[in-house]
């Protein structure tokens, strides 16, 4: 066996074993395989594509290159006495990236406030996309990086974490997203499946529920893409022994009232204290069906109503909210914002644009929005920039309401600096779509259990 | 303009420009592009593929990026006074590669006796197929080594020289080519083509007569494929202004009498010195199509009957003889084993295997005695392992000739050591071809001018 013979085997379209697989992965890793031999491979695996197996075998492998969190919640004590021992799971959530998403953020609390374990091991925004560590990080004093023991305690104390990869934890993932980046190998379904599986596998997850984001604000523009991904991430977790659940959900408007740092963790925090009525229409349909799927898969609730009723429960009764103070607290964040999020960092300087028209307000197109914010310091353009939290676009009238022309409907909240205003008010007009009817739903199909 | 974004234009399947090309080919050699990024592009261009203007700039930016041989007889005092002048070219001929084939050392002194300056950079032994440098090597104290400048001295001299790449010519192709043979992207047409031609320009060839292998000992096995890289290669050298033309010669049977260095080498004085009628017929048949392609393209015969004559009539006069004789004491070898072949080298232990029965032989199976050879220690497996000119394999009755059963037929020349002569004596009896009628001619058909 050599990397040689294993790059040509793939370039000619053949299955790799998982003997190969790991071999290339742990060769990868100690540095017989130097990094010009890696990038041939992952492009021929560009091309040629992989199985549903070879995928999870690399997964596997990508897994076994470093340090994992073993899953909480594995003792009789640990266990809530209202569930059944063997179908009780720990499970994670997983989105593939949006604009104004902040679905963890209240689907976390109120899974481990019904009994779930959620050990959540997130990432930094990228491209047009926010990140959760970004927006946790506008928390005065939140600390993002978790050693693994503190991390799997959070969980068995509290029911769930929000932390960064730790530099042990899936290290083959980090090389070979570097070099996916650098050699321009980033959309490969089979690498894309493994590089979110093995992450997800290793922090401890045992089930997975997982938003796969489709529309113009999303990697994946076309429901067909956005598909074929949730396929590969479902089945390639099935392979496994990872019961999960794709939502395709979508991502041309901005979810929610808010996308920017500090401005998501408020929506956030109002969202889990006000109960279900006071949030986004959009974010409770997400909420309650993200977070009922995660219900079901951890054994929690037998169905889907049930677990739906559940959430919306829980979260009524605040005690979401107050399971999202005690781990900011853990994380070492300031909880006075949690406790009044208008103590959140916030901008100084801000620019108001009225409606342009009559109608009913659709939302804002999420692509020029994410975009925005990241050219003004709310994003990342490249992994070493650093984040304004302040930044951000939000909408002042609920997305289905009717609008009269010149109405205030949309705020910036404006990083720091000189701005052309009239300029800018232009570009944030032309985000604003308004049609005759109320938008569709977000949840547009189900892949999975 | 930056490697990532040429990398992703190349994967997305569109044509690059020159300047890209130039851009990513500068920066390969000055380390600004690292290795992983070029196995990244390197392997893209092995599924996208390329254009003919793709490839032509290729190989532009290849010889560009190191020392380049001025193309000889540029002078009127260099022209023949037979020549007319306009269209006189320097001209080489290359080989794809093949087991016994000899014929670059008929061609070239034939065709620099007859006026023209054949400029012949050549290789060595790779798998199964022999190196013309390693073959050279037999001949004591030739040293295949020159500088560019005696490499031009010597061609403008004697009409020809056949000497090693230095280390300063095309320098991206070695670096190419050693990332292309360890990440298994080495069977690329268009790579190849730009790996061939380059070498050639930058030695100074003006035009070309491509010798394109084909079957079974050869490394396209398909006349399909072997007439799309001679397309491929005649169409690029047009576009790079280097007439050129491709013959598709079979490549399933060993060419000629022997295989194995000293004994090509002892062949081929032996067939220069005795003129056409002394050389097997395969041999003749190639050296004179060959050769009277080359005097053509030089511009020294107008056309292809003419060329193959006067070719025919220098050889029998001996004066091909005497210009190898010139050029190897001119490269420090040893003219004795040139005026007696006996002298080389040779091996001290023989097999010889019989017809296995009656009919017509049609020769030895070209790539399983290529393996013999190169396991033997004839040819390399891995580029530092060092050759041992003696070994090789000698047919004792000629082509196209009637068999008896048991009529002694080929003579393995075997390294020292230990054999298991029972083993081998099998071995070699299954490369015997026989058949009922004589063998079609090598020549299959041509490729441009």
């Amino acid at each position: 066996m050599s990397a040689k013979s294993i790059i040509l085997k793939k370039r000619n379209g053949n299955a790799l074993s998982s003997a190969e697989i790991e071999f290339f992965v742990r060769g990868s890793m100690n540095g017989t395989i130097p990094e010009y031999q890696i990038t041939a491979w992952l492009m021929a695996i560009f091309f040629q594509k992989m199985t549903r197996e070879e995928a999870a075998a690399l997964t596997r492998a990508m897994i076994d290159s470093g340090e994992r969190i073993p899953p909480p919640a594995q003792t009789e004590a640990d266990r809530p006495a209202s569930v059944d021992g063997p179908s009780y799971r720990s499970v994670d959530k997983h989105s593939t990236g949006g604009v104004g998403d902040k679905i963890s953020f209240l689907v976390a609390p109120l899974a481990a406030a019904a009994g779930a374990k959620v050990p959540m091991i997130s990432g930094r925004s990228l491209g047009h996309t926010g990140g959760t560590l970004d927006k946790l990080e506008s928390i005065p004093d939140f600390r993002t990086q978790m050693s693994p023991e503190e991390f799997a305690v959070c969980v068995r104390d509290l029911g769930f974490a929000m932390a960064g990869q730790t530099e042990n934890m899936v290290p083959a993932d980090r090389l070979y997203y570097s070099l996916r980046d650098s050699a321009s190998i980033v959309e490969s379904i089979p690498l894309i499946t493994a590089s979110i599986l093995s992450k997800k596998v290793a922090e401890g997850a045992e089930s997975l529920v997982l938003d796969v984001k489709v529309g113009s604000g999303a990697f994946m523009e076309s429901v067909g893409a956005a598909r074929e991904l949730a396929e590969w991430l479902v089945e390639t977790a099935s392979v496994l022994g990872v019961p999960s659940r794709a939502l395709l959900t979508n991502m041309n408007r901005v979810l929610g009232r808010t996308a920017g740092n500090a401005l998501e963790v408020a929506e956030s925090v109002l969202a889990l204290r006000g109960g279900p009525d006071s949030a986004a229409e959009d974010i409770r349909e997400l909420t309650l069906a993200i977070g009922g799927a995660m219900l079901e898969l951890a054994g929690i609730e037998p169905d889907a109503n049930l677990a739906r009723e559940r959430i919306a429960e829980i979260w009524q009764s605040g005690s979401g909210w107050e399971k999202f103070r005690q781990v900011v607290d853990r994380h070492g964040g300031d909880v006075r914002v949690i406790d009044d999020p208008s103590l959140l960092p916030r901008a100084t300087s801000f620019l108001e644009v009225p409606a342009p028209s009559n109608g009913v307000f659709l939302g804002l197109s999420a692509r020029p929005v994410g975009d925005w914010i990241t050219e003004s310091g709310g994003g990342r353009l490249k992994t070493s920039d650093t984040i304004d939290p302040v930044v951000g676009v939000e909408s002042l009238v609920e997305i289905g309401s009717s609008l009269e022309l010149g109405t205030p409907l949309v705020r910036l909240h404006l990083p720091e600096g000189k701005h052309d205003l009239e300029v800018l008010r232009e570009r944030a007009a032309s985000w604003i779509e308004i049609g005759t009817e109320p938008p569709l739903p977000r949840w547009i199909d189900t892949v999975g259990v």
